[in-house]
């Protein structure tokens, strides 16, 4: 794990509490491989049950698909431009997705993927979020609406899209490394 | 609390998973009226706890002064617009730290504020991981530790200025209403 | 009057001509304090008299509501930065709005405010006026008229924007520090 | 002078206070031809006189020559894309430098014009102060000082960009044409 | 030859290729004066061949009229603020439309221009493409077919403003000067 | 090669002239596949042409090692959002560099890659170029040649930024769509 960022060093697993320690193990007994994200936060314990505790509140119980919260990390992590996080999503995106495609399209630029029209409006308005927070008002969550997406789904749509702008800044800030096998995976 | 924000309805109290309603008792109890973003988070229970345990640890467990951690929220929230948390947060940082007009000027411009060093690197390095996430690196951080923080100290930094990253974003879309009282807590 | 700027000293009343003194002891007199920005500009005595007559012309014949020139100020100071002219500012919108939020919700981001349609796009204009000045066009007046400004008062919207945007420039050069009464006033 | 400006309507100069056309009487006499944004500002009698009494006072009281405050012009009024203000302080840059290329320079990008130190630093500042009004600080006014200007220098570099960035948006917004002879007069 | 660029020396055009003496030679005929561009590209003769090949077959070989081929460079080159590239084609603007005063509006801003509404939205979209070249989609193609441009005239407008972004940046990165006949030519 | 763009038709291969569809044929017997940027530009072969044959003096003269070029290519991709060339070129990169990650590195963001500090000022100089093009002067070759680089290397750097700043424009506004085969290819 000495490997998963650049800025902090990542501390020994026998010495983390065991309940980080617990959720480390098993992220690499369900991945092969101890997801770098997981090394890094275990730097500061309090705010690795945090940060992946809200990561699972936004994927347990959700309005939106798995495939389409994918989608909107991929997409907002490339506006950020945040390596970690397009790379380890990307291959996420490319398994939930089960499109080889799609998440080198999104982490270029999600106006050159093919996407139906919800997609694209969902998409549009997790960029103007990301790089205008103080730009967005009720006309954007009536966009969502208009293309089907529900209260809920939009308060979901925003939570991905703001929880992304999180992590983004934590990976970029402590130069976290994706692992090598999140490059190839699922292509 | 029905008007705690403008997009989405306000759950009754009285229909929230236990651990909710207390949570927003305490906080009534301690402030003598309820902030609203404790009743707009109430729209997602599993994000309401999520959210606000990782307030928790960025305030609980820190190397960094209560005041400067307000200082960051004020100074961050003055950068992306938000109306909720430079108001409420503004309060909090006029208590914190005794003095009645530093938030004011941190919400309008950290440049124009009565700052030593540190504070004022520190300041400048949140609001370029704020508005230019993808161009921070190593420099940064030793700037950081030129002034004499810590290793532990500039995550902290990163930390609390990545979530609110997120809640300046979940505040602007969901449009949240600092309560009255927030305006003139403190002067 | 010495603590009016941080980058220029400020002249000693005495020294001044009789007219910029007459001008500073009238407004003393009525605000009950002087407020900075008149200490500042005296210390260049000619531009003092062309700063003033051009704010006294914006407010005195005018084709705008008082509250709506001070809407206007409170808004394009937020989106310059501007720490005196937010704080100074706010203080008389809070008064002649006779509303303690506006202000706030203004300097912060005039999307999050409590306006009707005109207000809104007239303070959507002067946005745009500020921060792209080269993008307004003739649609810019048009939907000014289309919610119901005339001519003229389109042209002092524009003025007014303007001349903020000059007033903006010269406090954060100067480093204008707003009095502490205007922290206060009108809440 | 009805083709000074697109968007408002032009007075007739006999239906003008006395003042005013005597202004633009003696401006036409000494031009002429009556240069189109006396012209347009006496759509609004009130501020065509503050707004010329301001120019007077910075051409006529000032630590700079008469071709640093045309250099300034120039070049702030093509960062904010202003027509009217690049063609008619082309012209008079060309005659104050006595410099038939300086203009173009300016107006397309100071950093391509061939300048001392002490007029890149400048301008320098003269764009920062335009573009980001809410960066600059006393690091700014230091380089200023470092170049040999005095303060009341750095005052009047201040605002002749300030009160430019007012005219640019007033030109911008009013559409003011600048006259023919403008296009050519000094090259 | 030898002041044709700022950063990088001109070669002897005794010592270039034949063909690329061949064609310097010509251009000298044609104009009365060498362009500086051609005496600039033939420090990479190899970049000179290609350089200027691709500019022919953009005026040769066209859906569109030469005068719109040079609104469309003046205006990018404005947007790229290119001293060498407002100057030079401003010149073949005014001969080319015969307009003595087109090449100023489009250099400071299209939107000041006198432009029929086809005129208008290609230039909005070059200058789309020049500024925010990942935003275009097929929206942008759409509004030049509905103002009457066909699909081969949408390619070349599109290809006239990418081969400019091109131009400009070389010019301004190799300081290329426009030489003092440009300043004056068809005025 | 029907696929090859989204908004404009692909001519068939068998009506195009010699010269092109020779072009065409060796790049498909060469890679086992036609690069679809030869599909897309035979839509206009006199382009064709000129594209290609400065591609070719970009490769095949030049003071820059291939992997180097490659890098820029990426990296100015990235920066302008264009997912043809981000995904044709990160092929290229793998195999030139021998390195399976360095293209995702840059296409995300170039300081997140492993690179030695000449390789780091180069691409900071190419983003400058690309997101800031009249920003750029003479310090920036300066920087280039402090690192070690050659005057030539420094045209070259800047040619190669400019050419991609064409194509780039070109791909994403035809919606020109990388070949499968790229996504994978040295991976």
């Amino acid at each position: 794990m000495s490997d998963a960022m650049g800025e902090f060093p990542v501390p020994d697993i026998e010495e983390l509490p065991d309940d980080v320690r617990a959720r480390i193990e098993a992220e690499t007994e369900d991945a092969g491989f101890t997801p770098n994200v997981f090394a890094a936060f275990a730097y500061r314990p309090s705010h690795f049950r945090a940060f992946f505790a809200y990561h699972d509140a936004l994927v347990e119980q959700t309005a939106l698909e798995r495939e389409e919260i994918e989608m909107l990390i991929v997409t907002v992590s490339g506006v950020n431009d945040c390596y970690y996080c397009t790379v380890a999503h990307g291959a996420l995106l490319r398994i939930y997705a089960d499109d080889p495609y799609l998440a080198d399209q999104l982490a270029a630029n999600h106006r050159a993927a093919d996407l139906a029209e919800p997609h694209r409006t969902m998409l549009d308005v997790a960029v103007k979020l990301t790089d205008s927070p103080g730009e967005v008002d009720s006309e954007d969550i009536e966009r969502l609406r208009e293309v089907g997406f529900s209260d809920e789904a939009a308060w979901d749509i925003a939570s991905v899209t703001a929880y992304y702008n999180l992590s983004n800044r934590m990976a970029n800030f402590a130069d976290m490394r994706p692992n090598e096998e999140f490059h190839t995976l699922g292509r």
